[in-house]
């Protein structure tokens, strides 16, 4: 092979310094998620086809990458469609099994097959990659992790208080103060269409009134309009149009508005559980907000809704979200299972977290002292120290070939590695060893003992 | 979907309690790898297919799952391929990704792609999964971790004398005391064929003296003849047969034995310089022997060889392996890189593990107390004990449900949660919680401070 090897598109190396910045978040938000009592559980990478077929609509479907049978998997090929040519008929008779899309899928899977042996309500964690045949842009990939924690067994709204606290324990962990949590309820949606009197027209509702601040309530309304819903059914959500206010007072108005439904009521009624419960118990740095427009997955919720925006310093989408399903795992025949997650953006975290420069520099900080290598002798004199600071817990090497001096500190210095220990033949023979910190220049002559206090 | 979900046959669910003990193990080689100056870096799940196709023998090729291409793939198929129905040859028309079958070649092609950016010798360790279409069986799954540490650009032996070190502190920690690491060296078994005077017959010679203990001298000397390796070649290995004593020993025998060959005696001192200073540095545990029937990977590797065999009481194979390559990234036109590295057989270190009964309790412990819910009041009051429980980290729950106190009882039981905390009416108008010790029974009544202090 003669041209630079790559990798495909939509997909990433990680360096050590990436790594390790990843593995700083994910380590906290999985503390996190044990310190709240979820359990994590780990599916296998790819899926029979039929488990995740069908699960997440037709573009869904075209966006799940398939793995070709083993062996002569031609043999098995439906002929018909062979000799049509029809790719995507032909699919299942060539390809048994599937990359996951998302955790949730595989969640509901593993709580069915698994429903004897699993005490409900059951709380589970699961970081894993994802991946999705997506067209790749900035911040979008086809191999990515997603990092969630679910509750099924429990219609409990303590469910709901606990998932917003556990969003304002790890942004705060992380340093991350000020980010949002939008929360919103499927049946107030539902409420809304009811008042307007126009079901269908509920996306473009929310979508339009989203816009308020850009385009001010005429656009919006003349939006609406556009889209077919008619000004007697705008009239009577016209306090949606000035929707200001505490939490408190929010709650109040929904309940005016959405008095004629059922549906809507009962939302406004979770809402207020929620809300009340989660401002007096109170939230170390985030801030907790009502949002009518907050419509994500409206065919796949039935309760609360949650999404999370960054700190509003920063332009960038949603870092968070998730929300109460009431029939997850009834696709997969386990009935009358409430279930209720929030998931955690890891990419876009890493980019807000690195844009705020958040990451502690220990986060990075690898090897904490180089051995120079002299020769055969005073390297074996080396490694018997390396062999006692590193069970001291210290990150200590040896370099490996005896070459140029210079060499050997550009090394240390390439890899932002703070202190060189000099182990030459004085050293050796006065049992000690040298010290140079490389930032400073300074250098200290220590006993063993010495040496591990001070890189301790 | 009426019958009840499964996952494809190789794949595993990990549960809770198997999440915990793997990622125990998990994070006893993460940081001894970084105390030994490793650094992570993590490749993409699937690679270009030329990037995989070709390096692992025909054998592997088959082996390697490939992702079909997505959209209308068989509008670019090859025709005459299709039209015969040859497997084998469509592939490449309509797959152009594959699943990394190990993470040895993405290793290299992350050396090569990446070379300008990194500091050499380059220390690195991976941690992930890969996927190997073999017909499963007990221990062999299609989707495993490999966990390998491995050093590019550099030649120096003290790599092989610290990555021996590694095993040794590694196996140490996670208390396998007695593990067996062999160490080999592939121009050792150059030397032996150019003394027998069979290159061809390399792999037949070791394979039927490694059986030396099953079938003695004699049973080993008739399967060599049948192999076509004659009688005076085999009496110049005779000190083989005979080879105990000590590694000096034994390291003695092989420079007497191979004293004809060039490339042989290079490898004993090879051999020599590694045994002789990990002696001398001494080991914790771990136990090093000089076996010359260990020849893994006899067309990748060019100097030593390891291979790790658990304590004796357990029956089970390898569970690490690895060694010295010269021109691992020379497949991707990078030329003159040496490496060496070691792998952790996580899959059967866990069985070991297990069969000895090593996992600390503490692996698998999570919630320390179920707070018990009555109402939503004395939940509240027991939420504002939860938050601050929690911010010292101590891992609690609410129960979410107000339902019987049996049934929330049998909960904590089922999920061996040792302790309960009663905050009924009557605790909160005291501002007090009753801690039950569930295993025990004993209660206690305590303040706040004084429930921090029992739980911490």
């Amino acid at each position: 092979m003669a041209s630079k090897p790559s990798i495909p598109k939509g997909t990433r190396d990680f360096s050590p310094t990436e790594v390790a910045k990843r593995q700083y978040i994910m380590q906290i938000i999985k503390s996190n998620f044990e310190k709240f009592g979820f359990q994590p559980i780990e599916t296998p990478s790819f899926e029979n086809s039929d488990t995740l077929m069908g699960k997440y609509g037709e573009e869904g479907d075209r966006l799940i990458f398939k793995i070709l049978n083993s062996g002569d998997y031609l043999a098995k090929a439906n002929v018909t469609h062979l000799e049509s040519k029809d790719s995507t008929k032909l699919t299942s008779s060539i390809s048994e099994k599937a990359l996951r899309y998302d955790l949730t899928v595989p969640f509901a899977r593993y709580v069915v097959q698994h429903q004897n042996d699993i005490e409900f309500p059951f709380k589970r964690y699961q970081i894993q990659p994802v991946w999705r045949a997506d067209r790749p842009q900035k911040g979008r990939f086809r191999e990515f992790f997603q990092c969630d924690a679910d509750v099924v067994g429990s219609k409990s709204l303590w469910q709901e208080v606990e998932l917003v606290q556990l969003y304002d324990t790890v942004f705060t962990a992380l340093g991350l103060e000020g980010v949002i949590v939008k929360i919103n309820n499927r049946k107030i949606l539902s409420g809304i269409a009811e008042v307007i009197g126009a079901s269908d027209k509920l996306i473009d509702f929310t979508v339009a009134l989203d816009k308020l601040d850009k385009i001010g309530e005429d656009g919006v309304k003349k939006e609406m309009i556009e889209k077919g819903i008619d000004e007697a059914a705008i009239a009577k959500v016209q306090p949606l149009f000035n929707f200001t206010g505490t939490i408190s007072e929010k709650i109040e108005k929904l309940s005016q508005l959405l008095a004629v439904s059922a549906e809507g009521m009962k939302g406004v009624e979770e809402l207020r559980f929620i809300c009340e419960k989660v401002m007096a118990l109170g939230l170390s740095s985030a801030i907790l907000d009502l949002d009518v427009t907050l419509a994500r997955g409206l065919n796949y919720y039935t309760g609360a809704i949650f999404e999370v925006a960054p700190p509003k310093t920063v332009a960038m989408g949603s870092i968070g979200g998730g929300g109460r399903y009431d029939d997850l795992t009834g696709i997969f025949g386990l009935k009358n299972m409430s279930g209720v997650g929030i998931s955690f953006g890891l990419d876009r975290i890493y980019l807000v977290v690195e844009e705020l420069n958040l990451f502690p520099e220990t986060v990075t900080a690898s090897t904490k002292a180089l051995f120079l290598n002299y020769n055969d002798a005073t390297s074996f004199y080396a490694m018997k120290a390396i062999k006692e600071l590193r069970a001291s817990g210290i990150k200590v090497e040896l370099y490996p070939d005896a070459v140029k001096m210079a060499k050997q500190f550009q090394h240390a210095d390439k890899r932002a590695i703070p202190y060189a220990v000099i182990a030459a033949e004085n050293e050796m023979e006065a049992n000690l060893y040298s010290l140079k910190n490389l930032v400073t220049g300074e250098q200290v002559s220590l006993d063993l003992e010495g040496l591990k206090q001070r890189l301790l």
